[in-house]
């Protein structure tokens, strides 16, 4: 069988969603919300990136909510932290972290990928594509009122942006658009994942 | 007098802006806010919903900035908690919750209206009879830098989404849009008070 | 040369733009953010303003994200923040203050001017003049976790609220656009600038 680009985005970014779903519910758990607010909150960290980015490109009303499939994963992600929490806390972070990388590696590729759709220009794309990655876990952050994770520690937002990045410019060195969203989603990918394992930290002050 | 449906929406939007207004303001007061902070949480928390809901239907500009009327309850509702603050304070905490459980339902209602007219799917309906519902009281608690108290606790947007759903469900069953709306508030109202009385919470975890 | 009244309200924008860059990214340094933490909290108080100004009236994708000058300057003015934060924080508080009431004036007039070119009625055009104003600075409350200051102290928004309705009410009279955008800005910056050396504060209760 094969898959057009187009329906393989689309898979990739329900995955995406899943996974961010469960992430954002299993910090629902551990913060001690009840039923209700760990479907929230594994909803807002899922669709909350993408929500932004269609907001602000005037896409309304954004596709978390014109496709009911966004939902329905996310839900069932947030409910699959639930039912299985003691279980999904027991894997190891490492895994966890990668995951995560993985969810941020596709937002970042399918949310430029929506802004070039609509005519933006390249710096606009790496910021929404910035956006789309890392907006979810900012409103989990905002919503359990601590300082986004985002804007504290690590390469986390760099690596969305350095992945826009490298996929833009890999079109514009013409390359096919799904190798380049590739090549982009792996420098996102790898650059978050190397980062934590050696420890890497941006400068806080020269 | 013969009220039109759309009308009698209209006026119970009305109310339930002035009983936010109120409820927002007076906890602006309790946190020693300024009189303008009092004013603005009083207009987050009546409006703040329905703006949010309108942002995400693409109805902008929103209908709370469109008709001034919006503002002008919201504003006077503020006032009014600034003036009276005393007395609001010693009104029975039951009585400030049977208003609060009214505004609820109000709004439930009125944003499932406002996105079925917008040709939104049954699901994406009451989620955003939801948000209209408690998007006000959520920005409020974010503009106090705490979490969300719909996060934490309580059957609150849970009242919500049985409402909306309810709703939808009359009206699929052939029940006139009027009697749909009223059947689907009164289920809020009374799920958000009885839950009060009884003490009833969601599971935290299984 | 002559400047037309656009061109020159253009030029204004961009430089409460950096105004507002170099303020947010200071307090992200203070903070002790990372590089891109501090890009991007100076980029959020310089747009964010702006930018919930144009999703509320519809004029969406905000202007902040179609012209690329804005984010190359607030990006500018973050970066400066960072290069030089030891010099940047031994700037006298009298003249951050001052800027900021500059940079607070610019906003709220040209946010004014914006909703009026869109047909908002008065009171909602000094609405969104206060917003585009003080949205940017709580914006960067909210990333901190901390209760928004145009919330809890001083005639800030108050200001903003005053330019807006002056310039409006200089239109009114009949007096020039450009002057009464002069006019406006210049009662909102000199209300600022004076409550801040008078010490005078809005009531909290009466």
């Amino acid at each position: 069988m094969q898959l057009s680009p187009t329906r393989m985005l689309y898979l990739v970014d329900l995955a995406g969603t899943l996974l961010f779903a469960i992430e954002g519910a299993t910090t629902a758990v551990a913060n001690h919300l009840d039923l209700l607010g760990i479907l929230i909150l594994g909803f807002a960290t899922a669709v909350g990136g993408g929500i932004i980015r269609d907001v602000l490109l005037g896409a309304t009303p954004p596709s978390a909510l014109r496709n009911w499939h966004y939902p329905a994963v996310a839900f069932t992600g947030a409910s699959l932290a639930f039912l299985f929490h003691t279980y999904v806390q027991e894997i190891p972070s490492q895994i966890v972290m990668m995951l995560d990388a993985g969810g941020l590696a596709l937002f970042a590729v399918s949310g430029t990928e929506e802004a070039l759709l609509r005519k933006m220009s390249p710096l606009v794309a790496i910021m929404l594509g910035g956006i789309t990655g890392v907006g979810g876990g900012t409103i989990r952050d905002l919503l359990l009122a601590r300082t986004p994770r985002v804007l504290q520690a690590d390469i986390y937002a760099t690596a969305a942006l350095a992945g826009s990045a490298t996929m833009i410019l890999c079109r514009r060195l013409g390359i096919k658009d799904t190798y380049s969203a590739l090549i982009g989603g792996a420098v996102c990918f790898l650059l978050r994942v190397v980062s934590v394992w050696c420890h890497w930290q941006l400068p806080a002050h020269l």
